[in-house]
């Protein structure tokens, strides 16, 4: 895939052999938004979900000097009108947004998507432009044999972190020109030639340090795939079964959680986001290096084979008819909280003594396990044909720069029992698969050498992963993330 | 419903307010098979798979002073050519069998039946009947589009238990008459006015004590659904879960083994089978009596609700297009096995010390959980329109007849391994999912009183499967299973 710009430096970048055309972004651009948006004097910003309020935020920043006004459109009656206007944003009946915007960027909730797509449609100005930060809507029309309007171009631009990361970092990026998060941008229909041009305003606007080409196809399948596994269902289901394995051996609760989900959160991911992969088992040493490989060995394939099971599940649509059934059983009977157990209240206990030196607590099976899982999916994703900038995204710099943090500081399962309903059904199904294939398939191989034959790990230190995400770190400065 | 026949007498039972007709079984009523099967000379039984087998060789013996001949259709090169002619069987190619046979009673694999039914329906005389032991071709054909022959019956009879167990309760009934497993039968398609009476010989050929009636559609449904929870996915996740409960809380490893796995199948079960799933709660007084009672109130919402969903899962096709998506994947990545875990290997250590003084472990929290999630499977059957014959056999006396006595035999790891590729992939799906529920959700609630609203249990002591239980067990007699 390639594309040109009128506007914006457009870069070729190769990536473990294969060439991708990349934008960066920085605020020094920012002047150059009008010109990439002719034609648009409102963007309608839908919803005030996480990612609703961050972009409505970041865009209205960042056109701050310019006549293009950013308008929030919620539902009569929204709760969240009040925090809307209180950020000094003009709210606005959403479809009324809808009909008076010539940008409108919708990011409601997928069952209000689903539910509505008809009524935002109908008062879409023949020639706006919809815009889209996932692929949702792309997967639900195909389902029920509906179509965009032919009028209106349809784009992508999908941030590779929770709505909070978008605008934190971009506040961070005050300070350090191109600090943000990564988005990944999509023309799904281009009606007037300007389809492109718009998406990357539109992200450069949210502060994106890059921003590389997918489909909204693509984009949908590694973006639920990905809640289902690294982001999110792997990591619950990962810490859970290894916390109950310390405990087994003879570990305290906290020690226990201290050496699962802490070690993971405070440990693993900030050392991926400062020294990749590689810095993790540079880390280790002797035996703790020996039981790494042991466990990443062990991890690699099985990690793998359920991976592919749930990109299957995505792709055929099965993923997406279990979250409409779900729908309808949760009317009546609605999800219980997971974070009840014992590990959650010693995590509890973790964070109330949180220090530095106990945050920095690692090991190495853990470590194993986790990389493991994660190049399972980069794996995975690269054998489905997807682009190395989404594969590494999705799969790593999400991971380490966005998620992995908010989860130290507000814990797994909070994340889990807070997320959208669809991230919470799929951690909820998925995460447990994680857990039980751990107990009863890897961690038995791993602790005794079982001879079973499972898809071989490439060598570790030789995988592409490493110079890609090398190559990555290089469009974006370092930033020390914070979360509130 | 409602049938009647000219051959066998019908009764009318009354179940829990409702009235079903059913058929007495028993040697005694073998005479009468040529009768009811008039017009057939050969049965032709496809496939030795356990159900094949069994089907094969009771049907021989019922028949064996009859003219009616039991052939066996294999495809060429089987490597079970040798055991079915070492068992005084004749055995013919498949489609061969297929094609001289009056009733053909199809046992292959599911991912057989689906790939090969066009050569099978080809091949099939008119006026033949074809028989099903569950509904998994109808849901098949209704997926592709297809369906069966017009100028054929249609019947299914599906015994209620493994087929080693439908075998072995056979042999057994020569010294008690009527012992045997249960059956369901059901007519899909009748074209000559025989379809009934074929069925209900087949049953009564296979020594089932009482035959009920049900649709294929219903017997599918519950069949599938019902090895997913509490047949077998249930009872594994269930197992796991405790015994690393049990190891948390300092237990050595065969006594955890002993609390969680062997307190269901050396305890709970024989005492289901004796006296009703009130004599397990019987057994217990003061302090355990609380605790049967607080993990039954937290466990039954919560697993009803999962229950449920897989419920959906089954009805709406999703469960069945997962099975196939899958099969593509084991071709290239066999499933591991999950045997390896430490708990499987106490496991080894329990049976080998076993006697039956250890078989009596019984533990409190174990048996309020593992019925909860039985009763959560009848109610949630019963509210989905199931007959009770159906209900009760699918989610109480199978699995304390056949499969858990089986699994005391052999272990519950083992039966996962070693059942049906669509119930295997059904196990390692759901039974995480039985797992984590109780990890993350209902033993919070037991232990803690945790407020969680959830669907709340009725009142054990007064539900209806109490008194359907005891009416079923006046059906047949009172038989000690052993299991080879």
């Amino acid at each position: 895939m390639t594309f040109t710009s009128a506007v914006f430096d457009v870069e070729t970048i190769e990536l473990a052999g294969t060439r991708e055309s990349i934008v960066r972004g920085g605020r020094h651009l920012f002047p150059l938004l009008p010109t990439a948006l002719e034609g648009v004097d409102q963007i309608g910003v839908i919803g005030w979900g996480p990612q609703g309020r961050a972009q409505a935020l970041n865009l209205r920043d960042s056109l701050a000097d310019t006549a293009i006004e950013v308008v929030v459109g919620l539902r009569a009656g929204s709760s969240s009108r009040a925090e809307a206007e209180a950020e000094g944003l003009r709210v606005g009946d959403w479809l009324d947004v809808v009909a008076s915007s010539q940008l409108v960027i919708l990011l409601v909730a997928d069952a209000a998507t689903a539910n509505n797509h008809e009524a935002i449609f109908e008062r879409l100005q023949p020639g706006a432009t919809l815009g889209l930060s996932h692929g949702f809507l792309v997967g639900h029309l195909r389902t029920v044999g509906a179509s965009f309007p032919e009028d209106v171009n349809v784009i992508g631009v999908c941030p590779k972190g929770m709505g909070d990361s978008v605008r934190r970092l971009y506040l961070q990026g005050r300070e350090i020109n191109g600090a943000g998060i990564n988005a990944s941008f999509a023309v799904h229909q281009d009606v007037d030639g300007r389809a492109t041009e718009r998406a990357l305003a539109w992200s450069i606007g949210l502060g994106s340090p890059y921003t590389f080409q997918t489909t909204l196809d693509s984009e949908y399948r590694s973006d639920i795939v990905g809640e289902r596994a690294i982001l999110l269902g792997a990591v619950h289901g990962i810490v859970e079964s290894l916390y109950q394995r310390y405990r087994v051996e003879g570990d305290e609760p906290e020690r226990a959680f201290a050496r699962s989900a802490e070690a993971v959160t405070a440990s693993i991911a900030p050392t991926i986001s400062r020294d990749g992969l590689l810095g993790v088992r540079n880390a280790f040493e002797g035996e703790d290096l020996a039981a790494f490989d042991r466990a990443y060995a062990a991890g690699y394939g099985p990690f793998r084979d359920l991976v592919a099971e749930i990109y299957d599940e995505v792709d055929s649509g099965n993923e997406l008819a279990s979250v409409v059934l779900a729908g309808a059983r949760l009317a009546t009977s609605p999800m219980q909280p997971i974070s009840g157990s014992p590990m959650w209240a010693a995590g509890a206990s973790v964070r109330a003594a949180r220090q530095e030196a106990a945050a920095a607590v690692s090991d190495p099976y853990t470590a194993g396990i986790f990389l493991a899982a994660m190049v399972a999916q980069v794996d995975l994703f690269a054998e489905r044909g997807h682009p190395w900038s989404e594969i590494v995204n999705e799969s790593v710099i999400e991971a380490v720069d966005s998620l992995l943090p908010y989860m130290h500081a507000r814990d797994v399962a909070f994340m889990v029992d807070n997320c959208s309903t669809t991230a919470r059904l799929g951690a909820r199904k998925w995460g447990p698969r994680f857990s039980a294939l751990l107990d009863q398939v890897i961690s038995p191989i791993a602790d005794n050498g079982l001879e079973i034959s499972v898809t071989a790990a490439k060598d570790f230190g030789q995988h592409p992963v490493h110079v890609v995400l090398e190559r990555l770190a290089t469009l974006r400065p370092s930033v020390d993330i914070s979360v509130g």
